[in-house]
């Protein structure tokens, strides 16, 4: 798999794309993940500056076409793109799922979004899906793309060790994880359910199934009324 | 305002924390980030950890609630703190208002959560608030602390150029945000809308309003049933 990330801000991306779990997937070649300066693609060669002031006035300022519509262009006439992606706060609301088939893609886009917003031209012509994190505004799109990456680069098989433990993760069955303990057995007079030191497999597992489905009714009651 | 980070991988946040808004209003003094290394409050001198396996047997590390007890009453020994934040995917869902309300605190520790989880008792016992900032999961809680982070700090007064421009984010109103136009006014055969550059002051904000309620409509209409 194939990610591309057109940011304002490459730098942003320089720790998370070099450490953790994503450094590990690229050095073992499970992903490629390229960066690519927008500033690169500015017609203005002396500022390379690639906003401007709104049309119509207002605060802020707005990501030009031209530049963009360079960079997209320059990498679909290398490769094939399944999605051309905007990190836009009023997109489709990034989920699990959609985490899940991003994943099984070959080549991926994604163009982060700044402040006030590109223009819309980008939105209407050059990209195929806005896609958010959430209900809340940050100072650009860098934030989500990496939040994306982490999520969809996860679940490549190989990506983390011990592949079980993705399928066991929270939401991946519309269920949230059941709470986890670990040494000490007892620590400040605070103790771990009885259950769990038991030894009874069946017991435990029962357990945690009971503990997910109820943290899951108090918690998040919508994931149950998936399908 | 004073952010504090308990982070297993401190350094995933350097780039974050070295760029943009955040280091700008830090320079500034609006707001004082630490990040502390869950690894300096870890029992075991030799190897550091700060992980174990699960009770009851199952795939994944679980974090002890040790060296998180440590570090949490080191900082709530030097200070009063109005949050400690724990970042969980079941946790409440991070959002504007939510944003804006924890831009108003003194005082919060966000302690990242990584992979497996914590111990339960670090969730029962230790935190505040479980805040998730959406329904995937990531391999640590230090996206979601920069995500938060961000989102919080650039609502902190004279962290952004133009607060003006904060005010009239997408959500804040509950609207999405109009779209936006730069120049040219016209590429590659697409244009910008008559009203945009007709400069009638009052037919433009007229038009962004309208497109701002058909936006939310139709992409968000759950954001109008709020109040």
């Amino acid at each position: 798999m194939r990610i591309d990330i057109i940011t304002l801000l490459p730098e942003l991306l320089d720790s998370f794309l070099n450490h953790s779990i994503v450094k590990r997937a690229k050095s073992k070649g499970l992903v490629e993940i390229e960066v690519h300066n927008l500033r690169d693609f500015s017609s203005d060669e002396r500022h390379r500056r690639v906003d401007d002031y709104p049309f119509g006035g207002g605060a802020g300022m707005v990501m030009q076409i031209e530049p963009i519509f360079k960079a997209i262009k320059k990498l679909t006439s290398e490769r094939q793109y399944d999605e051309i992606i905007y990190t836009s706060p009023d997109g489709e609301m990034f989920d699990q799922p959609m985490a899940n088939s991003l994943s099984m893609k070959e080549n991926i886009i994604i163009l982060c979004g700044h402040y006030k917003g590109v223009d819309q031209r980008v939105r209407d012509f050059l990209i195929t899906r806005e896609i958010s994190i959430g209900s809340f505004v940050l100072t650009g799109g860098e934030l989500p793309a990496a939040v994306m990456t982490d999520a969809i680069v996860r679940l490549i098989p190989g990506a983390i060790g011990d592949e079980q433990s993705a399928l066991s993760d929270s939401f991946q069955d519309n269920l949230l994880a059941p709470p986890q303990y670990t040494r000490p057995a007892e620590f400040n007079g605070w103790r771990v359910p009885d259950v769990l030191l038991s030894g009874h497999e069946a017991n435990i597992e029962n357990w945690r199934l009971q503990q997910s489905i109820e943290r899951t009714q108090r918690l998040r009651p919508d994931l149950l009324e998936k399908e």
